[in-house]
């Protein structure tokens, strides 16, 4: 029998459908292989991007050469742009605003073919500070009201450059999915005093029907309501709303837990694509009692289909407690 | 410039950006080409799908056998069961509740081959009225409050199924997507005490930058924040709340400017997959002021990334003006 189920921060509702049932290998679609190299974010190919902002330099040297072990660069084909005021403007019923905001990619390594799953404790540990280093930077900035960083992993997942990278894009508007998260949470606080990502993390600790992985104080977990199929949340255990106050005990713990995560989700479903997204508190609210930091990933095993999109309800065919049983044993 | 546009209805923000900028030509991917049948949804395969809710069969003759025109039958596989009453249940933090619901599919035409842009008008017109009659039919049931009709066309949008079909599913609740819609219409209402789409049509009818199409009461407009390219929303110029209220004249109307809308679509992207959904009001409140129905047809050409499912934001590199004038101008 399908289930409808409801999401306790944001209310949206998803159908757990089994109907078509499948294995987790049913689901393992090609793998993402690199191509191979050497791109635009290959070492010694510093010249083909915009000068670097930010990057890992363990022997020294001057910028925009090799020798760097990440780097943040902005974007080629910005999607905001960095420069101008806000300037809204109306068209009769119509809103518009100039398209100022920043668009940045953190190059994760100058291996071609490595990703989350093979990139060593340091490395990982190293674009999370990155992650940190840029989100406390871009606060000063008093335009821009949210950052959201992301991560596109293979083609289906929409990215357009295989070399190991995620993006970060700062807005002058809180971006509506964060907004409905710190509504939602609000509401939560409101009625309980408590925040919603704490009371689901004690819950779950408990029942351990959805808990994928917990170390360390980080959790990654199957969500009650999940949208696709081995969608995945990580959380820090202990209330935490802004991921640039973590200190880098934390982030080593957290990209411990990462790096096991993406190579059991490799083994369960054969590198697939993804992508994840990191909800953190806006820039100007950053230790709200209500909120709470966590990393959204989406592996990308089924197709959005019209249903989705006129609805906004989605269709799961893997209930979450079967997902995360089988990330549970994938632990190889 | 990248540029900030907001939806009047929902208040969703989208990038309009154009620094990738490519011309129509460059979003025609792989037609959606069938295969060839025939397929469970052929003639003289009808002992393949669950027995038939309703049919169109001119020369008369009993259900379930050939010398049909158009066929509604119950989904094989359905996301949600008709039998049943609500249960909701609670767990812990979490909701749930158990999947009742209906879910149908409209078999369009016994052609294999056939599409909304090649079916003759008579046959398109019959579609839609099968589409009135069953949200008129499941009105009548008092566990629904909503029918969402939708088709999905090519694999690319998620069709399993290659003969022309489209699906019904009604669900317990109103969609989330249509809820924001109610909301931010009756928002307008109560500042205005117009209907926001009938001001959204009245000020495009005068600029026509974004009109593809006006025809006997019916308008296709490229919407001034769509989310992808191509978007396009179909609505009656005058106010109706509820598509089941349309008489036969305007479904006729409808048919007409729908056949000759895919037509164009196809001569200029090129046969690309693409889905539809249709926004209705509720089954509980189908004389709204403040609502007016429209049908929203995507174009799948472009990925949906990591940003786009962490912000809610989305990235558009097609100015709607240019989509409609590509549009306007592929009348062959």
């Amino acid at each position: 029998m399908p289930e409808l189920r409801k999401d306790p921060v944001v209310g949206r509702w998803v159908i757990i459908s089994t109907e078509r049932a499948r294995r987790p290998s049913d689901f393992a679609g090609q793998p993402v292989t690199p191509a191979g190299g050497p791109c635009v974010f290959c070492e010694g190919h510093e010249a083909g991007t915009p000068p670097e902002i930010l990057a890992g330099r363990p022997g020294g040297g001057p910028p925009n050469g090799p020798g760097w072990t990440w780097r943040v660069v902005p974007n080629k084909f910005p999607a905001l742009r960095i420069e101008g005021e806000l300037e809204p403007a109306g068209e009769g019923v119509f809103d518009r605003m100039n398209g100022v905001g920043a668009h940045e990619v953190v190059i994760e390594t100058p291996e071609h073919g490595a990703s989350f799953a093979t990139l060593s404790l340091d490395a990982l540990a190293d674009v999370l500070r990155a992650y940190r280093e840029r989100l406390a930077d871009l606060k000063k900035d008093p335009r821009f009201e949210y950052v959201l960083i992301f991560r596109n992993h293979g083609e289906a997942a929409g990215a357009s450059l295989e070399h190991p990278h995620s993006q970060l894009i700062a807005t002058p508007i809180i971006p509506a999915m964060v907004a409905e998260e710190l509504a939602g949470a609000a509401r939560y606080w409101e009625l309980k005093e408590r925040c919603v990502w704490c009371d689901v993390v004690r819950q779950e600790a408990r029942s351990r029907r959805r808990v994928v992985l917990e170390e360390n104080g980080f959790v990654a977990l199957a969500p009650f309501a999940p949208r696709f199929p081995f969608e995945t949340w990580v959380l820090p255990v202990r209330h935490r709303a802004a991921f640039e106050e973590s200190d880098p005990a934390e982030l080593r713990a957290l990209a411990a837990l990462l790096g096991e995560f993406f190579r059991r989700m490799g083994r369960v479903l054969g590198d697939p694509p993804f992508n994840f997204m990191l909800h953190t508190s806006p820039l100007r609210a950053p230790a709200l009692p209500s909120f709470h930091w966590h990393l959204e990933i989406i592996p990308k095993l089924t197709r959005v289909a019209g249903f989705e999109w006129g609805s906004g309800f989605f269709i799961n065919p893997v209930p979450p407690e079967d997902a995360a049983e089988a990330l549970r044993a994938g632990g190889g």
